[in-house]
């Protein structure tokens, strides 16, 4: 029991680390960049509050604890921000080495149930992991469009790539969600593009 | 459909205010204090993580609910240190009028649903609030061990006080771990003590 609960806590210390993985975007008051720990736990609260937006299929209790986890490997491997340049084939391989050494540190059973968990997230194929998904890319946008653009001033990104990177999962996983949040982007790009004009002029 | 979206991305969006709410704990790397954002997503997955330390009536996934919203209030109400001198009846009605505001922002139904489960976990009275807030009285000590003492240190605690205010809400909702930590703060206090005892030489 002793050695059982030893691995558990070294498991729960070590994962203290996630709250100095920085992220690209911001809080919505500007002041600072997020973590990946507070990230975490708000796009929970995200999952809980539009829990009427997933299908019937979908149980929301298990997606909970797959947003609970889903950023762990981001301890070794760091976050890849969406609109970044990142190598993706490098980046799948350092978050399965860093699930490999992380789940290692919890006993047997718990660390083969969180790592099933963790990649039926990763696949996106189950209704509890497109739903994940679709909530994970939703938080950033609700904050950039009260904070002046947040990334996607930072990263120059265009319309017709949010329709791409967020479009997709977010239309697969809670279509309602981006039928409202299209308009709003649309209106925040409209408007963005003609100060741009203006700061040409 | 689209108010009850608008109203519970109103809520989602006054919730990243959790994030600038500092904690009198540090992380465990000492770099800076902990947030109750980052605070909830950790305390999240140590009950997941201890869940067969609780009790068989225990509903993990109504405790991780509970977990998620319990510091909410903190967003109007700030945090009170365990150790701090703090007020407790005007604190409580700070919370109190912290969770009408919060909650009010989302739909009916969901301000209901929510409040009645922040109201049991506050009560600590059913199965799940009890180990919920076991849980939520460990991580700090957890890190605290292993970054010199920490809020145990700024607020010269001594075991007395641990055995009181963790000890006995860890001892009620998980005693097995109590039994694990609490020969751990007492070498820890002894070593503290010794030490102490050398400066003043």
């Amino acid at each position: 029991m002793t050695a059982r609960l030893e691995a558990q806590i070294a498991f729960l210390r070590e994962a203290d680390k996630l709250k100095t993985v920085l992220r690209a975007s911001r809080l919505i008051d500007g002041s600072r960049r997020e973590n990946s720990a507070e990230h975490s736990w708000h796009i929970m609260l995200y999952a809980l509050v539009l829990a009427d937006q997933a299908g019937p299929e979908v149980r929301i209790d298990r997606v909970l604890r797959m947003l609970l986890l889903h950023d762990l490997v981001e301890i070794d491997a760091g976050d890849a921000p969406i609109h970044g340049q990142v190598d993706h084939a490098a980046m799948a391989a350092k978050e399965q080495a860093a699930a490999d050494r992380l789940f290692a540190l919890l006993p047997g059973d718990q660390a083969e149930a969180f790592r099933a968990l963790w990649d039926e997230f990763e696949a996106a194929k189950t209704p509890d992991a497109v739903f994940a998904k679709s909530i994970d890319r939703l938080q950033t946008p609700v904050a950039n469009l009260v904070n002046g653009g947040g990334t996607w001033t930072d990263y120059q990104v265009t319309l017709d790539q949010l329709d791409d990177r967020i479009g997709i999962p977010v239309r697969r996983g809670a279509p309602d969600v981006w039928r409202w949040l299209r308009p709003h982007l649309a209106a925040f790009f409209k408007t963005a593009g003609a100060s741009d004009r203006q700061a040409d002029m």
